[in-house]
């Protein structure tokens, strides 16, 4: 319960609007003792909070660490269902390992895995993902959709078109979809996304869409990549961008569930502007394929044109030449 | 390599074809002591193996365990591929979770857990698999196919028409597929069989076939299921069993990497003659559809004519009523 209270008190602070809360106010509304919220201030402070403590006006909330624990993200969350239930970690392997397993342990749809640093984060395709202590977004969505298996990839293009929506409401800089859900800002990886899925017959059983968003990185990038601050100039707060992604995820999913792939398709496009028309080559289990970049068919895969003829490319890693 | 030895010895008493192989025989073939052999057929006899011993002859296998560990599927096993790893466990919760966790700790394609009994045995759609010690087949095999997600219910009928031709290769009687991939004799279930896989994005990354194939069960089963020796009247080895299914599984495989579905659809519908034409009652997530079995489409779903209207049934609970 002395958590729930100190999330408590933390929320007052935060939504504080005139700059002082008194402690007969916080004493008041969370029915505690004056001496129990010098307890919790103080324990805020060692995590990082600076609150100012004015013996005639009250506390104040100076400024706050970048934390994405899971009262950070609730604060800014306005979600049904995604997110409601939350596992964080300081560090952790690979938030899409532990999602697996809270999968097949039951979790519910909408669970959410996040760390603040994955010792082994994977990408796509057998890749690694490099994680570092506190500056990005590490986390794995546990979703339920009752869908066949022939149309799993169109959750690989709705959690694309969803992270690029969410960082184009907190910002204003250019940012491109690659084929099938990279994040592009200045030709740069900002994001790159890792849809799984088991699988029962031809069913879905459950899927773990990973995120992982470079936010705050500035010289430990290699020369491909960027972050949200690198290229934005300004600071992000992760927990507010966290509860922004949750949020379109869950706007689209709603979406998709109604009115099938064609919307989600539409808005993808939209933010795939840039790759279309282009020369690209895909490289492909089967060779290297390379021509112009031409569209989307229905399942979601990328048609290439080449040497005059359509190429159907379903999974490959693709680089714009 | 005291393990290792016993298994060549069993495998020179199953060979055997005269009546007896003296002691001499086998110290020359093992390179061992007359004294060693002597050692490990009292421990073959603990595992109930029968063997007589007569000194001026050698020895003679009488009767064997109808034994699952893997020197015992060997001796039948003629694949490539498909079996060359196996855990065996006299017990288990369910070879389905531990092939799971073994394919992800990175098992071969071919790896094949197999148990005596399962305690917490799994069947399609959430339900529960009964799995009685000794008196069946309960397996999983893994496999890695280079294949897309929307092919994965190929292999649903890939192993439901393997297990099929397995049976019919070691007996007379009548057998028939149910629409997907169960098997029945006298319209009573004889195997089910669970197909669940891994996905990355739109590719399978491994796939885990079940196999729960009942052989000798006779008063213990319930009235809607037979087993192989209840129908036949004779006795199976299982361990026969198994590296037959393995081998048809293995064929198919490789016809499906070469010709794709035309041919396993083609036998599998050979297989399903009785079900087709019949009156049907499919139990959907969206509700219950009766009409008349018509066939396949190319995505190995059913079509069902319901009311002058064709329905393509995904996953579903068949009755044929």
């Amino acid at each position: 319960m002395s958590k729930h209270l100190r999330n408590q008190l933390l929320r007052l602070l935060l939504e504080q609007q005139s700059p002082y809360i008194s402690g007969e106010e916080i004493s008041k509304q969370l029915g505690c003792s004056r001496a129990a919220i010098w307890k919790h201030v103080q324990e805020l402070r060692n995590q990082g909070y600076e609150i100012e403590a004015r013996s005639r006006n009250g506390y104040r909330l100076i400024s706050k660490p970048d934390r994405i624990a899971p009262e950070e993200i609730n604060f800014y969350l306005q979600t049904e269902v995604l997110g409601k239930e939350i596992r964080y970690y300081p560090a952790i392997t690979s938030t899409q390992e532990s999602a697996h397993q809270w999968a097949l342990a039951g979790a519910k749809e909408g669970s959410l895995v996040i760390a603040d640093q994955q010792t082994t984060g994977r990408g796509r395709l057998g890749t690694s993902w490099v994680s570092p202590a506190g500056t990005g977004i590490w986390m794995s969505l546990i979703l339920r959709p009752n869908a066949l298996l022939k149309f799993a990839s169109h959750f690989t293009l709705l959690a694309a078109v969803s992270v690029f929506e969410a960082i184009q409401s907190l910002s204003s800089y250019p940012i491109h979809i690659k084929w099938p859900n990279d994040l592009l800002i200045n030709k740069k990886k900002v994001c790159g996304i890792l849809t799984e899925l088991k699988g029962e017959q031809d069913r879905v059983d459950y899927m773990v869409i990973g995120i992982g968003l470079n936010v705050k990185q500035n010289d430990q990038l290699p020369s491909h990549a960027t972050s949200l601050e690198e290229a934005a100039g300004k600071q992000y707060i992760r927990a507010q961008v966290i509860a922004q992604i949750l949020q379109r995820i869950e706007l689209c999913y709603m979406e998709y569930v109604k009115e099938g792939f064609a919307p989600i398709r539409k808005r993808w496009e939209a933010g795939a502007q840039s790759f279309f028309g282009r020369e690209v080559q895909a490289k492909t289990w089967n060779g290297v394929i390379k021509g112009i970049a031409e569209g989307l068919n229905d399942d979601g895969a990328l048609i290439i044109r080449s040497e005059g003829e359509k190429r159907i490319i379903y999974s490959a890693d693709i680089q714009m030449t």
